[in-house]
């Protein structure tokens, strides 16, 4: 059997699994005391531990053995998403963006947004899983959702590239090209009933440059998934 | 309202609604005799008719008023998998290749395939409303599964170019160059087990060649949308 990965933030000041691995690795895996384990912290380490205490409730782990392998965050995309009316299409892009490799994912809410409210914690379950197994050393950080305006506001001072999807005849600006910059950068998807006029001019202003993603009208979430296989495919 | 979207195969020889496309345009579009409607053919037309009956069982349009739009298929890719024991899973691939964009994609069966069947008609259903949704003139074509072997046969002759997905150190050929190449393209994406060394060594006498789809480790629906995205963006 292959060594079983686990996820834990900061592994240098804990020891135990969380309540969910610790039941996934007593009663799903069987693991025993003693059994070796790959801990990643989702900030680019992976080390190999062994398990002290194998309890469906609370397992502990050894102090950590081995760095087996230590990278730099080459994920260069923060996505900032309008959500869509069903949460599922949501998760699924969560988890595909996360298999394939992101800084950052956030929500926000505009003037034709269909959705209000993001459940973040079951999110976050969604990347550790991804993260697992896609064997990603780096843990996409989710960002709750804020208003359109508030985001403009938090995003001003930042020096990260900036653009937002946007359909035009005449827009010379590709995905490709975008991120073929290959600088950190953030990207804007909106809402099924689009940015409005007043959106955009703001988003301008703000130095925010429209990308086009093709001929194609996508849903929200295809257009997530194709702006991140766009920044993976220029790595 | 914005003109309602209708696919109707051989347009020409036809003037009858789909029972589906009837009740949805009856009972909850609630068109009546006379609207106006938009007839997608799937092949490259988009037409303007109009509703003569409006039937919840059988509605009829009137001959075509109008060639509204007419475009040749620049989808390059022909995408072979082996589908996923969760069927959900293919069915979102299927439904996000068809909004980007393809040719065909079709099913195989190879040692380590986890799904022997595949529902071709539910796949159909997913393919038109994502075709109609994302305003796509092209309809791609849906292949049932078929063995590893069949498939290789089938394709002997072809004279697309050939590739499959691959992971190795030292593989060359990514995904993003083999898409780039722009030519009609035949890939195949193998099961979560992988190909097999002999399936491989099969593979690599038919004249596929192992292409690189990054560094992290995929689901397959998530490489065959990758898959799709790349020659996507190098159009």
């Amino acid at each position: 059997m292959a060594i079983p990965v686990f996820f834990v933030e900061n592994p240098d000041k804990s020891d135990v699994l969380s309540a969910d691995d610790s039941f996934h690795a007593n009663k799903v895996l069987r693991l025993k005391s003693g059994d070796a384990i790959y801990i990643l912290d989702g900030a680019g380490k992976k080390f190999r531990a062994k398990l002290l205490v194998s309890d469906a409730r609370k397992s502990t782990y050894s102090n950590i053995i081995l760095e087996i392998e230590e990278k730099t965050n080459k994920n260069l995309l923060n996505l900032w998403i309008a959500p869509t009316k069903q949460m599922e299409r949501m998760e699924w892009m969560v988890e595909k963006c996360t298999e394939m490799g992101i800084r950052s994912i956030g929500f926000f809410q505009s003037k034709n947004s269909e959705r209000k409210e993001i459940k973040i914690q079951r999110l976050e379950k969604i990347v550790i899983s991804a993260m697992k197994q896609s064997k990603q050393l780096f843990k996409p950080q989710l960002n709750p959702i804020i208003s359109f305006d508030d985001l403009l506001k938090k995003l001003e001072k930042s020096f990260e590239l900036k653009g937002f999807a946007y359909i035009s005849e005449n827009n010379n600006l590709t995905i490709r090209s975008f991120a073929n910059m290959k600088q950190e950068s953030i990207a804007l998807i909106g809402p099924e009933g689009d940015f409005t006029p007043n959106e955009i001019i703001k988003l301008n202003s703000h130095g925010f440059k429209g990308f086009s993603l093709g001929n194609s009208i996508l849903r929200t979430e295809t257009a997530g998934i194709l702006t991140c296989a766009s920044f993976n495919l220029s790595n």
